[in-house]
């Protein structure tokens, strides 16, 4: 039996989180796990686990590293007390050589002992503090998933992990785009300071209002666009990198963590 | 022929680094390469690689990862134009499973194609923004190395990789201690805020006046002793690991990068 969006954000992050874990929500979690960092997750069969992860050292910005499982074991112990990565995302991606080829509520029955998970921060973060300074996140308060783009900034690449880098897009009120940028440059580990504002079509983005993942926003006129580097940008690239399997949250499903979000190193700590 | 630390000093960073490439300086390296960022070294075996990473991740206080290698590359590309880790370090340590067995300028000869190279930011960055705020660091004025101390601090352990991590300390004028917190705290890609501050026993150093790497240093009772994260802690963490091979900087001697050390990612732009 499904919970809706409105009755979890009420519950308390453990009970969001165990709902998550039974299955019982699958829908985007902007908005919850309040204080604490959400995650973008990539597992990748271990042979490409060292590119991956210089992938990330590479590209803080779009991947922000803030954990590595041990290969095979699903416990996600440096982000929490019992974050089990089989089970606790509300839904999962499968690709196969690049081609989505499945969407679940767990991947208990294909992990294995040969996978590692990886943790990258999440935009989610700083809206917190976005919102706590009064700046309104719109996709927050309509109950929809922040739009996301594919674009043509570089990333380094590695093995064979190549391509463009996505972004997420925010309307933020035009007098307040500097305070945006200042607050977002304070959570490096949640994609930092924007990578781009104003004209989509410098970053090569055609149409604001067809994002490719997430749904569409108004766009007024008083209210110019922000774009950051966003967690999504792996799931572009293992189109190119065409791995045997490769398996994702489903963009706007994050991983609620138990780590402050303004820890100043993405390690939690038992108290 | 060998050229010495003031003279070197006096010279603009290429020449700094182009002086170590030919083998010409092999000291310490504190106070060179002004502006950009200075880096420990660990060279792993390729099979060890994810392990390390995975180390590094989980303790970035001691180990903030600032650049790897592609498998068998020497090219560093991320950290600057022209950088070949096997002739670019003053002085490498050459551990066999897990005992030094050599100190030499450069290892070309055993370079191979299996060898990964990581690159781990380094406190004497900040020791620029303390003598720029007026806070002088001993070991610099006097031409030495930082002292550097085993510990009993817990790291996170990752495959073979685990142990006590290492600290530098720096003597601090007691009512200045909370601005060298402040300063350090601003870089966290060279080991941020300190791990401890005061009683040395309480980390269990048994005696500040033998460092167990670098040189000891006055401490007059108006001074505090302050620690930080060090870049050694792979240096004792290997000893345990026992790898047949690895291969690090000469503690003290490190890596002159071209990343400005207030770049908000550790990448080197082409300019």
């Amino acid at each position: 039996m499904l919970v809706s969006y409105q009755t979890l954000r009420a519950r308390p992050a453990d009970a969001q989180r165990q709902a998550i874990r039974l299955g019982e929500y699958q829908s985007h979690t902007a908005g919850l796990g309040k204080g604490c960092l959400q995650a973008n997750v990539v597992i990748t069969p271990a042979a490409y686990a060292l590119d991956f992860m210089r992938f990330c050292q590479r590209n803080p910005k779009p991947c922000p590293l803030i954990g590595v499982s041990d290969t095979g074991n699903p416990d996600m112990f440096t982000l929490g007390a019992d974050i089990d990565i089989r089970t606790d995302i509300p839904a999962y991606n499968i690709y196969r050589y690049g081609e989505l080829a499945d969407t679940v509520p767990d991947i208990r029955a294909i992990w294995n002992d040969d996978l590692v998970a990886f943790a990258l921060g999440c935009s989610f973060t700083f809206e917190h503090a976005l919102l706590e300074a009064g700046i309104d996140v719109w996709h927050i308060s309509n109950n929809s998933t922040v739009p996301m783009y594919r674009t043509s900034i570089f990333t380094v690449p590695a093995g064979p992990f190549r391509g463009g880098s996505v972004v997420s897009m925010r309307m933020i009120p035009s007098e307040r785009v500097d305070e945006a940028v200042a607050i977002s440059s304070r959570f490096p580990l949640a994609h930092g300071s924007p990578v781009h504002i104003g004209d989509p079509a410098a970053i090569d983005i055609a149409d604001l209002s067809r994002p490719d993942w997430g749904d569409p926003v108004p766009m007024p006129v008083t209210h110019t666009p922000v774009f950051w580097a966003c967690g999504v940008t792996p799931q572009a690239i293992i189109r190119n990198a065409k791995l045997p399997i490769c398996i994702t949250h489903k963009p706007g499903t994050m991983l609620l963590t138990e780590v402050p979000d303004d820890a100043d190193v993405p390690l939690f700590q038992k108290s």
